[in-house]
């Protein structure tokens, strides 16, 4: 794991090596600039990896062996020999806990934290970006919806796969199409047919096994006989004509009722819904429920998902009316195909009839802005602040070893998150505090905050992991409280109000003169 | 490896396997319908991967026993026996070689060529859409400039990282910062320093150790004394305030230089580029110099950079000329930070000085199309074509078990594909073709083909990869070649004219009858 790194880490580590200053005391940040999406907050995500990374940070013979081949051949044995009994073992990390609204903070020696940088940020990126995303997409979509990860043959490979189920996971989603990341996160899987199925058919003599024991047993039933005398009844109802109607589509509903009858979900869209998913489905349907078992569910795939899932409802309401099956008009309605945010809003605004969605390309490949930016900088090195004055001054750094703080406001809300360095006192809660907003540092703002919350834990000290990580529900829940805490202003998708970050004055006065003694 | 696969996939086995279709000869095609990025073209890559998926395609007892805890408790007990026999051992996967401009097909048991949907897509599409990312990056850059991969924290993870690495080095880039690429893959590996080591020195008095030995031999010369004088020299030559100059950065520079004296390079942007990084450099350059050793490049991470590669390349220039260092003026620059296509077309429009581009989240993460959108759809089952009719025109299956051949035209760049029936004859060179273009497949086009290539070689057969698989830069090679045969017109990255794909009359006849049958 601590080749997953760029190799200018390692011509530095040689460097600070080479001049004696490996082992100084030195700690970064990792934290980003600007919400991801134009919108005003990012969950943080990528914790527990991040830590399994740093208990695992080690050379192997094989890395150092390749090492010696890529680094100049006048770099010394002994810093090989050197890399060889590296660990992580003097790295303290403190961090908001994953899923919180957030920053993490890395000390320990100058060459380890160095080294730690890409591999973290790898790590924490992705991660933060696609749980964010996935957040937003449950804030466009309600509480009632229930959301699908299906983006396993879109993302970066397997591992970015297992890495979009896991954090659009915590992200607010509540379940996979992804049978691996099923297994290996205990992540709910979901999923039934592809039009793939459905076209491996083509007439009902092909159904095989044919029939059907009834729910309440009894002797077996042939359910293609059964099928075809439900689709006669539901195309009178309809006033479509059965011929239209596929039968390749209907065999495989069929087949599928057979083998799943307790799971039945209908693929309405191979041919046309209309006349032939939704008729053929109603058919297979409510043979079904003749024997007594109740379908799960219809999925659309193409074409205008909100006018098809209103037309289906209409169907589903008109055959429950009739024939005097009353589940049938909640029968969940599932849709996919390029979901987005923007199909979100438009389900929304035009009154869609969709229960479940299922989201791929852009949930895992984050189109609105596919990377994060987050950034690991050092802040102090020996005891003395560091300082990256550019010609970007976004791209500046606030220098000193520092605690964050969340300020609350009476109503709950987290309304700023305030940096001090690590020697000032704690602000306390109703205090006046003096501060200095980023982005407008010019002028000092006054502020009182109703509570006061450090945002940082421990979470690595001494090679070990030293605070109990939560499981990935629980993560999921606190992503959604910290969410549901936010002010509406900066929680709201569209030009929210950006959330304020804030320098304490003596973090203002240090920044002033490492300012202008570099200048 | 073979649970990496949607839920749905396994529900569809279950189903053919209790349908006693699972052992029906099947095809499917694995192919993309637009090239992505609004060019004309797609490199094809991800072959050898998907060859390792199916080699090792196996259901362990853990899968086996966790697929019994999410499939419906009706699935028999035989069917997950079933699973834990099965493999590839009778797929045959025919397809152009990796790094061809391109699809492919896969033929077998109708269940396992639909279990391998899922792991093939997730393995060639991303593969694919960064092959062709980094071939348009290369296309801009032209062939002289050195480009270099440097996405590792902006990927989907470590996994999507490494793969990042490995197709950007298909398409055209030089070499990466990703070391464990390297490791893996033998990808050439670069990198020097980041402004974090810059940052870590204050003054020249922390450099340690001071002394640097001559190329030639001789004393050991007191290196930080050495570039003060010169940094006084260069100060005056270039008409800036020696007190400018970050005293911080000069240290870091002369650490870096004394543990690299063969690979020293300055990152110029910590402070400011003119008046601080510039000079250091040159200083320390200087004197490295004067022991004989020369320095390789400078690069810069911010700002304007085709202003600053001017700015940089008058300086090194005037440096040259002055003290008399001829290969001064052609120190490579390179140059960092979010370098996106419009970058490239910006350097090469203004005359940029530039020799060297490190490409990171843009070519990583593709923005301007996250997704290949690649598709894998079954064409053909127990010998009977399969079409997929829906409302979405472009959703369309092209139906049978096919040959795909690539035609070319007198000046030898190819202007066609064109599908036939596996059981056509091959088309010939200079035969008369009557054709149908897909997008406009009322009327009938002829065509005389200078040359015919069939597209497809046949990679696995007998769970054995039958074809030799050529060696990473040999797939950069061809990648290479294959793209430099394309007519300009498809080429060129803006509005390029569409790459028509064609069927022939049989195959369209066999399409017209199964779309009437369907209706």
């Amino acid at each position: 794991m601590a080749l997953l790194s760029d190799l200018y880490q390692l011509s530095m580590a040689y460097g600070h090596w080479r001049a004696g200053r490996h082992r100084l005391p030195a700690a970064a940040e990792l934290f980003f600039r600007r919400g991801p999406f134009r919108g005003a907050f990012a969950l943080g995500a990528g914790l527990a990896e991040g830590l399994r990374c740093l208990r695992a940070f080690r050379f192997s013979a094989a890395d150092v062996a390749y090492l010696r081949s890529v680094l100049p051949s006048t770099t010394e044995d002994a810093f090989f020999d050197y890399l060889a009994t590296l660990d992580a073992s003097e790295i303290t990390v403190c961090a908001a806990p994953e899923g919180s609204v957030v920053f993490a903070r890395v000390k320990g020696p100058l060459l380890v934290v160095q080294l730690l940088e890409t591999a973290l940020l790898c790590l924490v990126n992705y991660a933060s970006l696609v749980a964010t995303n996935a957040a937003r997409f449950r804030f466009l979509a309600g509480p009632e919806v229930k959301l699908m990860e299906i983006g396993l043959r879109r993302a970066q490979g397997p591992d970015g796969a297992l890495s979009a189920s896991k954090y659009s996971y915590i992200g607010g989603f509540d379940c996979t199409s992804n049978v691996l990341a099923g297994k290996l996160y205990g992540i709910p899987v979901r999923g039934t047919v592809a039009h793939s199925f459905i076209m491996a058919f083509t007439a009902l003599e092909e159904v095989q096994p044919r029939e059907l024991v009834p729910l309440a047993g009894g002797e077996p039933v042939d359910l293609p006989t059964l099928a075809e005398s439900w689709l006669q009844r539901v195309c009178e109802l309809l006033q479509t004509p059965p011929e239209k109607a596929n039968r390749g589509e209907l065999a495989a509903f069929v087949a599928y009722a057979i083998t799943f009858p307790h799971d039945f979900q209908g693929l309405l869209d191979t041919y046309c819904v209309r006349r032939s998913g939704l008729p053929n489905f109603c058919a297979v349907a409510l043979a079904l429920h003749q024997l007594g078992y109740r379908a799960i569910g219809v999925r659309l795939d193409s074409g205008d998902l909100v006018q098809q899932s209103k037309e289906t409802r209409r169907v589903l309401r008109a055959c429950g009316a009739h024939f005097q099956v009353p589940w049938f008009e909640t029968i969940p309605i599932a849709v996919s195909n390029d979901i987005s945010e923007r199909s979100l809003e438009e389900f929304s605004r035009e009154g869609s009839e969709i229960d479940v969605i299922g989201v791929g390309t852009n949930l895992v490949t984050c189109p609105l802005q596919p990377s994060l930016g987050c950034v690991y900088k050092l802040v102090e090195v020996n005891g003395s602040p560091c300082l990256k004055l550019t010609e970007d001054e976004e791209k500046m750094t606030i220098p000193g070893s520092k605690t964050i703080y969340r300020l609350y406001d009476a109503a709950g809300h987290p309304f700023m998150d305030l940096m001090a360095l690590e020697e000032e006192p704690s602000p306390s809660a109703g205090q006046e505090l003096a501060i200095r907003v980023l982005g407008r540092l010019a002028e000092t703002t006054k502020v009182v905050p109703a509570a006061v919350e450090p945002l940082h834990r421990t979470y690595f000290r001494d090679g070990q992991v030293c605070e109990p990580l939560p499981s990935l529900p629980e993560v999921r829940t606190h992503a959604q409280v910290s969410l549901n805490r936010l002010n509406p202003a900066h929680r709201r998708l569209h030009e929210p109000q950006a959330y304020p970050v804030a320098v304490t004055e003596r973090l203002h006065c240090l920044l002033t003169e490492l300012q202008q003694a570099s200048q």
